[in-house]
């Protein structure tokens, strides 16, 4: 298949890798110049502009960083949709809102083609080893007709519903993410501060009604579990400000749909602490240190 | 074994029940007549005060609502400690705050006793069916000296480090449950509101980094989790008003211990209005109604 | 002076009005036929765009509900600056976010313009008698120039430093407010369960330092201070949903600074709740409501 | 009037120091003998326990940091209750909890006396300068009864209620204080992030509606006001770890009288971190540290 690859960074590249080693004739557009080599070393066609890279193609895919990078390289005047042919899907995999979706979806159909929001979950690491998970916002049939290409690069492709449901599973999972990890370091540190000992206690909750991701797999208290970014200081893993700009994402679309987010607006602020005091660039877990008097953050 | 058991409400009555059918010689004490009058018809004895209970006894057990109960039960001069042969062990299966337990286990030590406390988990459900999880704060040989009788109570005896380590590990986990189910609450509404269909959102966030009990057990949304009590109208389950007593330990206990409790401080809050408006012997995930435009709450 | 005036809701026709009153010529334009049609009435002439209504003005007001609004009559092929001429002064007294401001100043700048923020506070009250405070951000230069004409609708215009500064003290003012009102209202709340008269509660605030504008001017409990909306069923003042859009901007705002607002967010989410339930257009005081089991809210 | 003055601290000193300038006969009890050494060498006799210097008094004053100290003041085998002649008035001007003032009034009557709460507003400063804010709870005859000898110690002495209301009063109060002050830091902080002068914003919130005692007495950003804590490196003024007590006080009494109370327990948490980070002893109005990148708190 004839696909156009718009966006290489540290997720878009390893994704577009997994697609020309699944046999696809890939064009592809970076501002990065020695992200477009690296793939063209790998046998992608490089292409001037997002319009140029569109041309040709029977399938578009952009993984770019935020709406407004979306919205330059569809309707730019060197973008998609000055180049795309009728009929021909456009695939959005960024972390986007998902109001910037309808908007953009729209001024697709306009233009003859289908928007389709496929936000993953999985890391670099996923990206790499093609195991992402897709959630796909669009209609049954253009889900089973993108299907096939999504499962070159990830091993879960589920189908969430209309125009923007990829976008509205994946901001509510991370709202959920950001809260029981906050919700995990303020009882663990409270727990230690109350004399139990740490790995009792994550045990315990992990074989109770407080067992979730964020105390099972990801606990935030150092040696709780060995392969967790606590564990090695808090590096890797999913930044502090990655976390943020989704919580921002969320409170934002909660804002639209006037709903309120208690908690989720209140982790928001934990992070945003984290950030403001320099500890962006750790692994969110690092929430923690906010409830111990340990010396940083 | 003869053991004195005080306190035969929704819970202690069926525990009571199963120490019967293991074989135990039970010398019960409550201040309800009719509760005393199901045990004794079942083989128990009927004792006239704790201290009476206790005066026999190689064992006690205590099974209460809150401390206050427990130190009157305790220290009265009807009490257990006015009874209670020298080396007996008293176990408190009662959920209160650590610091109590501490000062119980002191008085206890002063009488030549050892106090250990071993709340549980499981509901009324897990009681009947001697299905229990017993959390245990005591010594190594205190532990090992009590299990083989918790165990006709119970399947789960965690040794949880020193006297009140029990406790902390109930208050810790009920922190992150009370946290993640409204957590949920607003992720589940939120989500919803912007268009996706509840069992799909609810399907991706089971099997995604937002996994936890709240949401893959009992998710507060109806009709997602068909055993759940949102599927039933709320009913059953565990009410708000005992999460809101939990919580109000572990911010009790957090406060003691100088640790900031932001999330579960603001989720006190949530169940509060709930209580507030009357809602309080619902179940606890009917904190969701906080965040719907559905009629009531 | 000729004057071009853009947007003439509840706000903006007072003020445009006062503006007539004070002998200047004014150019109205409005979306809605009838509120030009009373401006004309009272002695303005109607334009068919801004971009006419700004083409002779010798300075060009704008008072719209939104940042997009503003954008739009600036920006659109009928808009302000395709007619405005050089050195023109445009001075916009919506509420919007600083971020906006910093964009159009930075457009009106390329044409040839300065744009100046300069929103108001007083309400539809202060607007129609004329004692609007204005915020205005620009140099001291156009602060001297633009004062003699707001001079004409306010009585106190206040220069807060450079371009948008206007936005971010009204944003800073009314997210203190946002947060003394909630605050004050879980205060008098609390004080009157526990058995204090809400009268007797509210003077010992006032004169001590608990004091503030939202209890001494505005108090939410009904019957303490005569003249508060609290007091005639929350109608009239200023609405849930203004005072909504308002701490969306500043907590807007604050995400861009990556700054924490942790009362902020969490009074956005009371607020979000009283209009989610359906009580956005009562005064902002009735979010005291959510603290009260009083049938409703 | 012969008058019993138990508890000479930071506060308790220079109140009585104040009584016996009024011309009262002191009978005063401190554990603490260089307190009370203090007091003798002004003309005070010291008494050898709270029941000794009771005897003989015509009235009783205690100034103690908690209700557990007024509780052993009060009811220990050599307390108040063991000495004081019948119909003789308990004044106790601690800060406590409305539920311990309930249960003191209650023992005291049973012993044929009155207590009446009134705890003081004023610091330190004031205690010295007899210019403290009395708020008093009892009936309105005790009032009159108390009113003249609080005089001599204070210049605002306000019947609040029936007992407890006083502690209710002060509570309440501050409960706003803590709000008011920590929603002034974030908009503060906010308002200098986004680019406006600290003191201009200052201005325009005092003119204002976020006009509070926190703004335009004590505002947090240093400069602001000169003779604000803030300005002088957060030194003096009333310290974050007595906020903190206060906060507690209030929350503990919002869950026995089932009232939320979002603001108060939120920012109970942002005092408890700085707290935690070591920053107990400064001014409260240092909360402004957890907002801004500035290397400390």
């Amino acid at each position: 298949m004839k696909i156009a690859f718009i966006g290489l960074g540290n997720m878009g590249a390893p994704m577009a890798l997994n697609l020309l080693k699944a046999g696809h004739a890939l064009n592809v557009f970076d501002l990065n110049a020695q992200a477009v080599q690296s793939l063209v070393a790998a046998g992608a066609s490089a292409a001037t502009s997002p319009k140029a890279a569109s041309t040709d193609a029977e399938l578009v895919i952009t993984m770019l960083p935020a709406a407004a990078h979306v919205k330059a390289v569809l309707t730019g005047e060197e973008g998609i949709l000055a180049g795309i042919a009728k009929n021909v899907t456009i695939v959005d995999s960024s972390t986007i809102d998902p109001a910037s979706v309808k908007a953009f979806a729209e001024l697709a159909n306009q233009n003859g083609n289908t928007f389709v929001d496929a936000p993953v979950s999985g890391g670099t690491g996923g990206a790499a080893a093609g195991t992402l998970t897709f959630m796909v916002g669009g209609s049954a049939q253009v889900y089973e007709q993108v299907k096939p290409v999504l499962t070159s690069m990830g091993k879960n492709i589920v189908h969430c519903g209309d125009t923007s449901t990829g976008q509205v599973a994946k901001i509510c999972n991370n709202l959920v993410l950001g809260i029981t990890m906050a919700g995990v370091s303020e009882a663990m540190a409270l727990g230690v501060a109350l004399g139990i000992d740490p790995k009792v206690l994550g045990g315990i909750i992990n074989t109770s009604t407080g067992r979730c991701w964020s105390s099972d797999t990801y606990n935030p208290f150092p040696g709780v579990i060995e392969t967790a970014p606590s564990t090695r200081g808090y590096t890797g893993g999913f930044g502090t400000d990655l976390m943020l700009k989704d919580l921002g994402l969320a409170t934002d679309a909660a804002k639209l749909a006037r709903q309120p987010v208690y908690l989720g607006a209140l982790a928001q602020q934990l992070y945003q602490t984290m950030s403001t005091k320099g500890a962006g660039k750790l692994d969110f877990s690092a929430v923690i240190k906010l409830y111990r008097n340990d010396g940083d953050a």
